[in-house]
């Protein structure tokens, strides 16, 4: 399961020296600690020939915007005549006391020192350790790359026995074969899992973004669930009752509807990519949609199974359905505060848009939390509790945070940071394109804009100079409630080309009614992960003679 | 009361043409719609010469960072032999149809075609209509100055008769006599009303600031009220019953103790002033302390008087017992959902840091208002009204509101932003100073970091040089609690100085926990009431050799 990018070579060179003090914590608790389970399970793949589950496969991010290390010492790419290794010795190294080997056809590799370089973490390589890649390549098609095979070539220490060199009796078979067919308009960013996002020209079209062009952003396979055995898991609190709610169950709450746009923590990342490459999936400017939801009250639902609102910090954790081989589900959480706040609306959602939810977007059953980065808004719920403690999944606390610019692979501490969960203002330009030819005497630039927490976009200013001038677009959108503007603003300004012009620098900037405002540049906003990218957006064109 | 400055003759020269729909429309109401009376009161002095009453004042920050114009045609400067006119003549020469006189000593002006260009609104200069500027110009010192007699020079028409030379029978007293006295160390930026914040190197010395330096910011003289006859009214709704509350009476509610940090929309409005020239008192980066605060809750109060949270936006609208010669109050108002919700804290306030509230912070009943810009609290407490319209007073709806840096006193249009309520994220270095001589080897750097909302401020990122690269300053300060981070965090880094290194350009940027981030230059932000300036704070300093 190597995971590997030719792009990034320098900057791991450092990581190489073993100095990375998360890499090796996460490594001793794959051993050691059974709580951090969800992130560093042991290789015991329950249920992974069962033929009635589909594969569940390891989900995550890392798979895609991925990284690369060039391993320029202790290269073992053996020009001497190769050593022989059986299956069983191979599976005898699957620990860091025994060393890390792998297999790849008929091609041994001991990776013990790239485990800690793994740009997915060396959780997800551990995974693999003592058996094959095939399963996890077969999950993160970005693996299958001529360059990432030539560092994988580096770690060779051998062959397999000729006996054991037939393919392994672990099925290989695509884990993404039963996702759903997708609009060819979609805009992908990765395939396995399924990432895409609409093209800006379409996004801004309409207010509600339609459901089949609504970004994507998957970790995992697309689980294909049953709407009549589906059930969702409440547990109660101590005094109260656990819920298992079919979907008829579900319908007999208060049915509650509400326009929520949703965005990902890696909107615009690729702003952040150009300055200096992040880890992540290529997200544009079209990582955000927005929806009319409908649902149970998440705060009626935790009130049936005897939850009130506590007085000391509590979190409300989410499973989703889809998971990885070892069964560990994509997993969030929000403050049991918010959940509880009817005001907050948190949805348990089986609609959008007058629809069941589409399979992409969570079928049956979703979570919508407004004003909160989409990561929070898990799919195919299968779960929900209320914890002292924020979810252990890796998304909760190993991804989805904000760094300063100063912070690298090497030195982040992802528990110094708060996990991301309403969203700062945000807008960008979604017409005319960056490079595009604009007819003189008059320009249309057309964009969104919005920001978390429920905070209304009051104004939007744009400049045509890159920032010397502005002037105040107009805003476009439902009219939004006070405290509860979940949904975005769109915008347009008509503005004059002086003649002679030849090209313009457009950019924009929002206002959220606490008057917070973009930051001008991308530079001292950069994080390693690229998220929260929300710099002013900026797009040239050239003017028509 | 004119209210000029000399320096922003040329912006002013266009409105002059009239052309300020706004001006002309606030003239208007003033003669025809009783419902701006507070914001353009007729010219009733009621009580004005009552010996039990003080001088209740016109205050208007607008009586500070005051504009000029230039009054370039029309001049009736009188070279020519005056024109001699009687009080009574000029008394009846107080509206637009009859045109607006008033007088200064012995000189008679014509003021119609000034009024819609005075700084401080139009209907501030009303008040004078058809006499004295003296009571006035007492209140407001800044008029004492030559270039703005200077320009009112240019509007005379004569001289009163020697029968009527004689001093008004106005008292022209002064009306801040009574003020408290101050604290030496305070940074005064106006005498009357007395405005002022302590030096840099004091605020950050205490995380909680001691009474005495915490910054001040009158709009008008303190009034000196008895605690003994002291009654806070509470206007109860149609179904309740209104409630005239004795200090003792207020006592008796729930004491509740918090932590909250004030500041003025206008802190570090000196940077956008430095920029291009902006209305208001000149703030450096000290218009925001921090207390601990006690007294009752809103909520419990208004849920006395019958209140209840409501479906539709309601507002609660509060008076100071500070006013001006026409009783017309300090007032402000915030949401109705905020003042209800017992997590939002809204405090009527009796006692700051363990004392009885000082009489420069609004002895004896102030409003707090965590989260929220200082314009909210309401100082000197005299009434608490639940209203479907925000407060009706000028600061509501004619100040303290944020616009795109294109607008200008010309194009302003209040009605099209939102009034002030929640503020965004700020921080500023306290130390070392701009201009100071720094030790090489180390340097220390200090400062305070807030956020609006209850939002908690999560890292501070600092630059050494200008913004190209950053360290994360150490937080320190109480803990807040999650969505009542009410509190500011002080902050400090020690960063090492590299040798040869002649001068540094210290930078600070502060990160909150919804992700917002402050702006990287003022420009972009600058806006012509000078409020909300929170981009990067900068310090430029020389190292010692």
């Amino acid at each position: 399961m190597l995971l590997l990018h030719r792009a990034v070579v320098p900057g791991l060179r450092q990581a190489y020296r073993f100095k990375s003090t998360h890499s090796r914590l996460c490594i001793q608790a794959c051993s050691t600690n059974d709580s951090f389970q969800p992130q560093c399970p042991s290789l015991a793949f329950s249920g992974y020939n069962s033929s009635t589950k589909r594969w569940r496969v390891m989900g995550t991010l890392l798979g895609l915007g991925a990284v690369l290390t060039y391993h320029d010492h202790r290269c073992r790419a053996a020009q001497e005549s190769p050593h022989i290794y059986t299956r069983e010795e191979v599976k005898a190294h699957s620990s860091l006391e025994t060393r890390i080997w792998v297999t790849l056809g008929s091609e041994v590799f001991d990776v013990t020192e790239f485990v800690h370089l793994h740009p997915g973490g060396p959780s997800k390589l551990m995974l693999a350790a003592g058996g094959p890649l095939e399963p996890f390549w077969a999950l993160y098609a970005v693996h299958n790359q001529s360059h990432i095979r030539e560092i994988l070539a580096q770690y060779k220490i051998g062959e397999l026995s000729p006996e054991d060199k037939a393919p392994s009796t672990l099925k290989t078979s695509d884990p993404y074969a039963d996702d759903p067919i997708r609009h060819p308009a979609l805009k992908v960013n990765s395939q396995r899992p399924f990432n895409a996002e609409p093209p800006p020209e379409l996004l801004t079209e309409n207010y509600i973004t339609p459901n089949p062009i609504f970004f994507t952003r998957n970790h995992l396979p697309v689980p294909n669930l049953d709407p009549n055995t589906y059930r969702l898991h409440i547990v109660g609190p101590p005094r109260g009752q656990s819920l298992s709610l079919s979907l008829d169950d579900l319908y007999q709450f208060p049915k509650h509807e509400i326009t929520v746009t949703l965005q990902c923590a890696g909107n615009r990342r690729s702003e952040m990519n150009q300055l200096k490459e992040v880890r992540g999936l290529e997200w544009r400017a079209g990582a955000i949609s927005t929806a009319r939801w409908a649902g149970a009250r998440l705060c009626d639902v935790l009130s049936k199974a005897g939850h009130q609102p506590c007085e000391t910090e509590a979190h409300v954790c989410f499973e989703g359905l889809d998971s990885d081989p070892t069964g560990t589900a994509y997993g969030a959480s929000i403050p049991l505060a918010r959940a509880m706040d009817p005001e907050a609306e948190v949805l348990l959602a089986y609609e959008m848009n007058g629809q069941p939810l589409p399979r992409d977007h969570g079928f049956p059953v979703r979570v919508v939390v407004p004003g909160v980065v989409g990561a929070r808004h898990v799919k195919w719920l299968g779960k929900v509790s209320v914890e002292p403690e924020e979810s252990y999944s890796h998304w909760q606390r190993r991804d989805y945070k904000g760094f300063s610019p100063s912070v690298d692979w090497d030195t982040v501490d992802f528990d110094s940071a708060p996990s991301i969960q309403e969203l700062p203002v945000q807008s960008a330009i979604t017409e005319p394109k960056d490079g595009e030819m604009v007819e003189s005497g008059e320009v249309i630039v057309k964009g969104y804009a919005w920001s978390g927490g429920g905070r209304a976009v009051i104004r939007v200013d744009v400049s045509l100079d890159g920032g010397l001038t502005w002037q105040v677009a107009e805003l476009d959108g439902e009219k939004q409630r006070p405290r509860k503007a979940w949904a975005w603003q769109l915008w347009q300004l008509r503005a004059s080309v002086p003649p002679g012009i030849k090209e313009l620098n457009i950019v924009c900037k929002a206002v959220d009614d606490s008057y917070n405002v973009q930051p001008d540049t991308v530079a001292p906003i950069w994080n390693l992960r690229g998220v929260l990218s929300n710099a002013w957006h900026r797009v040239h064109v050239r003017v028509a003679p």
